[in-house]
């Protein structure tokens, strides 16, 4: 009997908002979508949208997708790679960016390794990784924070503690925060942090409205920026 | 007289190795290259190669190229983004990779920002995103470290520290190391590292030789493997 080759899990960055997705993703995802027929997605109805954007004429009745977000339980996971085992290949794609990265994916690309299936990763926009380029903070030593906790007490404790950090060991420090809590976030950051830390804003990235703007914490005081509702990055670094 | 529109800095991902560009690069960044005549560079030699390989019509003595590596003085940089105030876009090209991400730019974008210079990144292909992807460990909140110390004694003690963190913060912590080191730097990890914290290898990033697996360590010490002078990323988590 024939060895099947087994499939390979490959992990497929999307735009982070309304783009046309050449404009940010390689032609080589493209090559890739068209060849896999096994998605797991965050999203059925963006996935699909955003599979028929970038291959127009692929069929979407012979896609098969599962589906993984805050509802998917843990032991569910491992069959979504069955059909590696089969010979076929199988896509992760997130929301918006790039899968693993502030996004699912991190848990079926583990199991993965285990099964020794092949991962690869492609690429395309990450709104950290843009938004630490054009922040003009140290790119050789960064942490990206995710969220921060939400009661205002413990979040001014934690934006003082990682300032020290900062400072200390010369290190960028990474955000994101809830959209309609950015412009509050913001304050939080200004108000609490020392007049000269230099604090990025890094809104909208790869649309139309991109701002992008480093500035210290004093300067922000007197420059406001709204930021209601907009994808933003915050990275801040005391020097 | 007429008010000129300054120009933008642009930062432009290259290639990780070699890698036919539209592979990795986005036609965007094709159009941008395209369009712009002044880059800040690491290496003429490669700038030019990148730049032939990407727009192999753009015309070469047109191209003016300012050199941005560990011999350039500080002193020069603000001199560099001047044709800004003529009307000209300039684009930063590292010699692999992402601008200012492990790589030099930072300083040039930090003094674009205080010039009020219209900073945009584009996405190209980042080692340091794509093993963090491909690793499996938590995305949502991670450290890049660049390089350990060199003394053996020193370095033993900051793998201990980080693991540490790693543990206490749920946060992946990442590294690289100088290639030719590669093999007894993964040999440290692996002896100083608790038997069950995971460890990622990602070896030539989108390359065709691409090599990407997570162990554990006590399973690294049964399985090795040779990343002599093979550009590599080094990942840890202990859960």
């Amino acid at each position: 009997m024939k060895q099947r080759v087994p499939g390979k899990l490959y992990l497929i960055p999307t735009t982070l908002g309304e783009t046309n997705p050449l404009e940010v993703l390689p032609l080589s995802v493209k090559k890739i979508v068209e060849q896999i027929h096994y998605f797991i997605v965050e999203n059925e109805k963006s996935a699909r949208g955003f599979i028929k954007s970038i291959c127009p004429h692929k069929s979407q009745p012979r896609l098969h997708l599962f589906l993984l977000n805050k509802f998917t339980e843990a032991e569910e996971l491992p069959s979504f790679l069955e059909p590696c085992f089969e010979g076929n290949d199988i896509g992760i794609l997130s929301e918006a960016g790039c899968p693993g990265i502030a996004d699912p994916g991190a848990d079926v690309v583990r199991i993965a390794h285990d099964k020794n299936i092949q991962v690869i990763p492609l690429v395309g926009p990450s709104s950290i990784l843009l938004a630490m380029m054009a922040s003009g903070m140290n790119g050789q030593s960064f942490t990206f924070n995710g969220y921060l906790p939400i009661d205002k007490d413990a979040r001014k404790k934690e934006i003082k503690r990682l300032e020290k950090l900062s400072y200390e060991n010369k290190q960028s420090q990474l955000f994101i925060e809830t959209p309609y809590r950015n412009d509050a976030f913001l304050e939080d950051l200004i108000t609490t942090l020392s007049p000269e830390t230099r604090v990025c804003v890094a809104c909208d990235i790869t649309l139309k409205s991109e701002f992008i703007s480093t500035k210290t914490a004093k300067e922000w005081k007197k420059n406001k920026v709204s930021l209601h509702k907009r994808p933003t990055l915050f990275i801040f670094h005391k020097d």
